[in-house]
């Protein structure tokens, strides 16, 4: 115990400086990202690759830093929580069902498709990669709608939605897979309980978050200490994220509910509308800015951290052509996720498309989570890698574009 | 490197909850001793004392934890500079060197006559122990004043220059105990090299934070992107703890170096004012105060954390006489610091004195490098850590029971 102290103590030095060229880094080229009008995320996520193993090999994911990057994330969704109209994420509940849906199928079939007959892969594996293809990333387009200043419109509600809907069915997918990858047969009774827990949390979160807001409120009201705000909402919402990956469900989900639920336009499902409080949430806004500022280019730079652009494999000409076929499918199957979607413009369903693209961390997940039980082989990984990059470095770039379209349309 | 991500991830979901206790368990404890008018500090450090090995167990110090601990002292100085008045730190100089002269010679003398003489431990394991009598933990201290809203009274400027000194001593000590108890000679190269350090690091540091900031409040000036002062500041503090650190110095000072460049009554050593920048420094202070209290408490708790009541020894005799009589000459020799300073009450010296008490954190890790260099036999190191505990929850109470005798007399 006491010898941890210590052990921690001669080692922390380097993270103090770890964190700072983190920070800086990521503050300087995302400065410069703006300036020549690129999202800025792609400016924190390149100075994470700068930095990191692919070229400078100054920073390791370390624990620390992998803590706060979770907090990071944790904290941008709470606040997209706090800023999205639960109404308007309602109604656009069908068309971001339809997206969600679209979006996990056309990849899913295209990948199944390659994987499969073109490059032989088993039943397994080939499912293993279409379900990779299926993630969505939605930290990184949510940050570059917050760069271009276009959280509060309807494709960004759609796109919420979906997202949100993509993590849910990738965990149900992932739970599925993991669970024949090991055991050699599908559990549907496994699988149908996840679902069950990830519904009954859906209902149940935001009304319990609005309790625990409520009691954060009236204590806020009381406390004669300074502080209460900063350690109490930061603890509201990662324990929600607790809950909700305790019951299977995707961590982040948490924190949006309990974003929502200190939202100012908050109302409970059942249309009852509770007590409003516009100021309280104003205030743990204000106090709470600062942390996020703070927490999430980490999560950024560590996206970037975790890309190795170093390996060997990237040489082989093999993987090259996995790598492109399967990045084609990963591409083209997000990108129409938006057809279905009604009496909007092409411009628009191609910006829902292109927003769903980015694999990011949750592609990661899915990919590591094939390498660590050994359905992913090495090249087959590495291949997978170069997918999610590139789809992680394209969305930014494509919908900042697409969005200066559509301003000249 | 991206199994670790992996890793790190099936083990991250823990980390979440254990963060909520430690933050949701502080505020709690704290309230609750504000409420019966003690310190709320020890609230914080209860609360780790509870939830941590001594009670509970249900938290371990793990390295995120201790990492944010250890950003939450960092900070929490940072704030101590930003509030110090320079010009009443430099006027308060010469108290300060008495009051930290006494305050580590007093019970060096005394611990190691007591360790020596009526104990008969050899001529080094002495020194380490008087050595490890000479700390004083500036964080237990100066919470308890901020707590008892003193923090900007003359006694806090004494006491705030004494514990820099003592911090500076207590390295410079360290540092030449370690050598002499590794390489069995005292190398004057050495400590004279470390001092020599330090004293350039004292002359230049603020000059240089100075500049660092001037150019962070330029930028913020230009940037249009949003969040840059939580990102740029914590580096900023980050990076001179490093910089001390990397020099020898301890890590606090750095933090409190870059504190006093932005604050408000920052002039240069020589007397040459610079251009004053109040509105910068209140933006700072309102954007880093959420900030600061997220990660102070963590500190707090840690401190508590680190503290393990379960230990066997502690039904010894031998240790419990061996602790008693070190604890009174840790006691008596640092409440005798404040003699020497004139056109005081003797309750402003008891004051003083009493404050120089805690060993807290800087008093675990002196024993912790005797333990594990071998110089402290487990009985031994058992009693430092009940010593160093005792003065450390001795502090708090005294304080606000001296503050309250002093305003009835």
């Amino acid at each position: 115990m006491l010898f941890q102290y210590q052990d921690y103590r001669m080692n922390s030095h380097s993270l103090l400086l770890q964190l700072v060229i983190i920070l800086v880094s990521a503050r300087t080229l995302s400065e410069i990202a703006s300036y020549i009008r690129i999202p800025a995320v792609i400016g924190e996520m390149a100075a994470g690759i700068i930095i990191g193993p692919s070229i400078l090999g100054w920073i390791q994911l370390s624990d620390p830093i992998q803590f706060m990057a979770q907090m990071g994330i944790i904290l941008l969704l709470f606040e997209v929580g706090i800023e999205t109209d639960l109404g308007q994420l309602t109604s656009a509940g069908k068309n971001a069902l339809s997206v969600a849906l679209v979006g996990v199928i056309l990849p899913f079939i295209l990948g199944f498709w390659i994987s499969y007959y073109y490059f032989s892969f088993s039943l397994i594996v080939s499912s293993f990669i279409a379900s990779t293809l299926t993630a969505t990333s939605i930290g990184i387009t949510l940050r570059v709608f917050r760069d271009l200043k276009r959280e509060n419109t309807a494709e960004a509600h759609v796109i919420i939605g979906a997202a949100v809907l993509d993590d849910i069915i990738g965990i149900i997918l992932l739970a599925f897979l993991f669970d024949y990858a090991t055991s050699g047969e599908v559990s549907w009774w496994n699988s149908g309980k996840l679902m069950l827990f990830i519904v009954i949390f859906f209902i149940t979160a935001p009304i319990a978050a609005k309790f625990v807001s409520t009691v954060i409120r009236k204590w806020d009201q009381k406390s004669e200490l300074p502080g209460l705000l900063p350690t109490t909402i930061v603890s509201f919402m990662l324990l929600f994220s607790w809950i909700s990956h305790s019951l299977g469900a995707p961590e982040l989900l948490g924190s949006f509910a309990a974003g929502l639920a200190v939202s100012r336009q908050f109302f409970l499902p059942l249309g009852t509308f509770l007590h409003r409080t516009p100021e309280f949430s104003e205030r743990i806004e204000k106090q709470i800015r600062p942390i996020i500022h703070l927490f999430t280019p980490i999560f950024f730079v560590s996206v970037g951290l975790s890309l190795n652009f170093h390996n060997s494999y990237f040489f082989s000409t093999y993987i090259w052509k996995l790598a492109g076929l399967l990045l084609l499918v990963a591409i083209l199957g997000k990108l129409l996720s938006g057809i279905f979607i009604k009496k909007i413009s092409l411009i628009e369903k191609l910006i829902i498309g292109t927003s769903m693209v980015p694999r990011g961390e949750v592609g990661l997940i899915f990919a590591n989570v094939g390498l660590t039980s050994g359905i992913f082989k090495d090249d087959l990984y590495a291949a997978m890698i170069l997918v999610i990059t590139i789809t992680t470095i394209f969305t930014p770039i494509s919908l900042s574009w697409l969005y200066r379209l559509k301003s000249h349309a």
